[in-house]
């Protein structure tokens, strides 16, 4: 077992969560994440910057009328990554079975 | 999906994998621990102390000769924190398939 094989960008709940969120809905944005997560706006957007930093999320911002509508989709890197993750998390699970 | 379903306390990798050794090896001590999960003494230490704040591990100090041997063990409610940690994962990969 080596624990360097899982992705220290993925260590976080919250992390785990938006890049779930973002497997299963292709775009989505900031408010119906922090809906589905259930946490709060700093929280989310904190752990948004990071995945960003890695180049695992797009973001792309919008005017809609006068207000602003931000929307986030996982890159090629990040789905490559969230997908090795996974694996190692799933190799993991099945060593404890 | 929520992401408070996953426990806090297993988020980082190395504390994953502490536990995942230590369901599969009833007992070990810190040199086993830290050889396996290929991590530094510092390391080990810190996250094997957090684990014990939570009354995850139980920790036994032994001589031999004039040699402390130290060796840990899961508690019976970090087996059941981390069984339950398990199958909120579990869930989790479930949806991304």
């Amino acid at each position: 077992m080596n624990v360097n094989d899982l992705n220290k960008a993925f260590e976080s709940r919250v992390r785990l969560g938006i890049m779930s969120a973002l497997v299963v809905n292709e775009r989505m944005d900031f408010n119906s994440l922090k809906e589905l997560l259930g946490i709060t706006d700093g929280n989310l957007a904190s752990h948004i910057a990071a995945l960003e930093k890695e180049e695992y999320l797009l973001v792309e911002k919008k005017f809609i009328g006068k207000k602003t509508n931000t929307t986030y989709q996982i890159t090629k890197k990040g789905n490559k990554a969230f997908k090795e993750h996974i694996q190692q998390l799933e190799k993991l699970l099945k060593k404890l079975k």
